[in-house]
């Protein structure tokens, strides 16, 4: 690939991933400095309200990994962590090759309830309330079709 | 703070909110893998971006931080992972206690050079050319004042 193929960005393209690239990273940090309050990271966070929503507290690890969008090692690091916490614990099936599942405690259902409210007024305060109902139709259109482009990506590579 | 305080998201807040967090996460790891192939990752790409465009391929290791988002300490695990793989060097300034400065090295400089017209290529591939201009100023504009009150944050709190 050299430079007379190389379609670089436009300066309204650049301008608009900067901006895309600067809220994201700026929000994510201090999405993840509120939670420190509450011992969590964002990442604790997000695998909470996945089990919190899944019957019975519980999903396998697999499905967390896709859910969350991360890598089954990585997720598997970050759930031995919570469970040094006390706030998942590891359950394997003796019926189901499919593997292991991760299961909320009454900890992490306590924790998850405690702090849902606050992440939420921080969601809001630093994000929601800060655009119109019209700039979040736009997001949420412009989105869709880079969400559904990426996801049959995982679908077709695995990855 | 209890239920009855608490603003939850509307539904369309909530799709809105999900489908940033999804196209974020899910791009995210798109590009990070397509840096792979190079030995690079998203974050490493990013360090090697801001230093070829600082004079003298440099920059004092706090703007550093500052630019790319994140903790003294964390950078400081990753410039060394950097500099084990001959992409950066720290250098200390005799002249000035404000600390160590990160410098691009001559192999840094010749891996940006080769790898930014593939990354772009993947920016283009997977979000750039699949929203319109519209989508792209209205991303813009709804973006700048959450970027400018997380800026104001960080200025304020040093965090």
């Amino acid at each position: 690939m050299n430079d007379e193929e190389t379609r670089w960005l436009s300066s309204m393209e650049q301008r608009a991933w900067r901006a895309y690239l600067d809220a994201y990273r700026l929000l994510e940090h201090r999405l993840d400095r509120e939670l420190q309050s509450f011992g969590l990271s964002i990442n604790d966070y997000q695998i909470l309200v996945n089990l919190s929503e899944s019957p019975e507290h519980r999903m396998r690890m697999s499905d967390l990994a896709s859910a969350t969008i991360q890598s089954r090692s990585r997720l598997s690091h970050q759930i031995s962590r919570m469970e040094a916490a006390g706030l998942v614990a590891r359950e394997n099936c003796a019926d189901d090759r499919r593997g292991t599942f991760a299961v909320l405690t009454e900890h992490g259902w306590a924790t998850i309830q405690k702090v849902a409210p606050h992440h939420v007024a921080s969601v809001r305060r630093h994000f929601i309330d800060l655009l119109t109902d019209d700039q979040l139709h736009a997001l949420e259109s412009a989105y869709a079709p880079v969400v559904e482009h990426l996801k049959s990506l995982r679908t077709a590579s695995g990855g």
